[in-house]
């Protein structure tokens, strides 16, 4: 009989983080939540990251996940857009943490061919995968899908032996 | 008689977050304290972040500033160093947040002008100045030197009626 594992996926942004929890038992994976934490525009950037980080740690005491996972993803072309999404990222990354939960990280490539098979995939695939592999999911928005997405592809990569006690 | 307002300056990076705290009564300003947090290189991202926010919730425990500053930098030839920069920006900005203090950001430019009156100043003229203005200091690092020189240009900029109460 096989442990169950419980894995938050996220995928940060400042306007919008998605996440998404998943369990797994063994090879069968399970829907359990996802959802969308937003912040106002109009905020000062403290306040919305402040925002952001009360949102996980809800998110984490309400659902008690294992382990992590966050969507690595750089925008090259504007600097600007790279810090905003570093700094969403940096929450996204330390709160877990500071739960005491292991943190994967994972690379948009990684996480299209570990749910659609190929690099390349498009959003629309994603959302019909992750319709397949977690039928009872029902994410509203595109970032719950994607962080979904993130939370499945942990547990692909993340391996009978990676289990880290928590702190 | 001046109220007397306490001001936390940080300088993040993943690496190195300098910080320094002064107290700013009317037009008077006195150090009261500095340092540098360091993360291990070879330690997950997501471990040193945990590193770095709860050095920072350990400096706002300990001397309970008012206000904090944070530098607004960028890389803008390096999108990973970029990324890198906005995710120990985001915990420096964030901390703060959560502890209901009223966050300013600064770019270097304008912290350069604000102590030597020029905005390409070099670093010697940032710690020459900084040792006039507060003749207490001890920065043992360039971090602590910048983190010092962000609260004093926030000082500066703050104005009489920029206090905003704690949350």
């Amino acid at each position: 009989m096989s442990e169950t594992i419980r894995i938050l996926g996220l995928d940060p942004g400042l306007r919008r983080t998605g996440w998404g929890v998943i369990d797994v038992t063994g090879n069968r994976l399970a829907f359990v939540a996802c959802g969308t934490i937003t912040s106002a525009d109009k905020a000062e950037l403290a306040v919305r990251l402040a925002t952001l980080h009360r949102g996980i740690e809800d998110v984490i005491r309400t659902w008690s996940p294992d382990e992590a996972a966050v969507e690595f993803t750089f925008v090259n072309k504007d600097p600007i857009s790279t810090l905003k999404l570093g700094q969403a990222r940096g929450i996204a990354m330390v709160v877990p943490a500071l739960a005491g939960l292991p943190v994967g990280e994972y690379e948009p490539n990684k996480v299209k061919k570990s749910i659609v098979g190929a690099g390349h995939a498009d959003k629309n695939q994603i959302a019909m995968m992750i319709g397949i592999l977690l039928p009872k999911a029902d994410p509203k928005t595109e970032d719950a899908t994607d962080a979904l997405a993130i939370a499945v592809t942990h547990a692909h990569h993340r391996g009978p032996g990676a289990r880290i006690p928590k702190a």
